[in-house]
């Protein structure tokens, strides 16, 4: 299991199949509980072999963590814009909106498969990678001298919040989203030091 | 189906019946992966006729949000000290603290489990009746004068992030919980006017 690490190049043989089998699996969940899927349903739907997809992601549980990684790092791309208020404006919304187009209940069923009794969560590789770019606009963001939350503000006040009402309640309107970061930068700001400006 | 609605008093047989169905789903839990649960394995567990359980619960899929919304009710219960931070690290760290004990894949099974593609989200009625508790607390906290957050700020900024962390990383530590009230509140007392106080 390369846990979702290994990024293919496009184009080779390996990357055909599995960019089919991950859009059989999405059409799949569209129109199936998920307990339904099974390999062998993919393996139909995707035209590649029961025994190439065994051998490559091991469990449908594997699998659906693979399509998920995929769609939670190409989803909602992250924007350079030079402001660290409309990167995380355009990031949140994006965010927002993906969660109010239906994926939810995929990654749902992506978390919750991994889980098992008595197992201790493992933190998923689309959670990794994702940590990993946020963290990089944070740092760009403080090289230009901006008044910069950590990774851990950015989670828990914009990013947290925008996943609890997908999960529990409605997602927030994609328009909404903006306050949750505009709330945030008002926390940094209030305990940063007034910017000296790049003049003084 | 009364949507966990009807809490039944203790001491008469539609009670007994609940607690050994709610007791046996829960012990059965945490010892099968919760798609082999059915409702013969909780009658057999339970010593409660199979006709029972589907007249009273109708599905698999209604008794576990039951038992939920038993569990995430009596958990955290919530407490009335006289001061709204107080009350309110008394809360998260409830959570965390639950959270922390393996409920999780509790929670998030009958989450996934009320989803099916194609239909809206319900809320459950665990969470309707949850928020109704905390609106108690912040009107309490109101009528005494404290500078208070709405309902949005506390799920937002307080119970968003303790379930985000258990969903998709680990828990956050219970020692920790109490800082996400701290920032709330600071965000509520900046934007307060200076409180009067009882003698002005």
């Amino acid at each position: 299991m390369d846990n979702g690490r290994t990024m293919q190049r496009p184009g080779g043989r390996s990357a055909r199949v599995r960019t089919a089998v991950h859009a059989a699996a999405l059409e799949l969940l569209e129109t199936h509980p998920w307990e339904e899927l099974s390999v062998p349903l993919v393996a139909e739907a995707s035209g590649v072999h029961q025994a190439t997809i065994y051998r490559r992601w091991g469990t449908m549980s594997t699998l659906l963590n693979d399509v998920v990684t995929e769609w939670s790092t190409t989803t909602a791309s992250l924007p350079t814009t030079g402001s660290l208020r409309e990167d995380l404006h355009f990031y949140a919304t994006a965010v927002a909106k993906s969660l109010e187009e239906g994926n939810v209940p995929l990654i749902l069923r992506a978390v919750v498969m991994e889980i098992r009794p008595g197992e201790e969560r493992q933190v998923s590789a689309a959670f990794l990678e994702r940590e990993r770019q946020l963290q990089a606009m944070l740092d760009e963001a403080q090289e230009r001298g901006e008044p910069t939350p950590t990774l851990a503000e950015l989670l828990e006040m914009v990013v947290a919040p925008l996943y609890f009402y997908a999960l529990f309640t409605k997602p927030m309107p994609e328009a909404e989203a903006a306050r949750l970061v505009d709330r945030l930068l008002d926390v940094v700001a209030d305990r940063a030091p007034a910017p000296a400006g790049p003049s003084a």
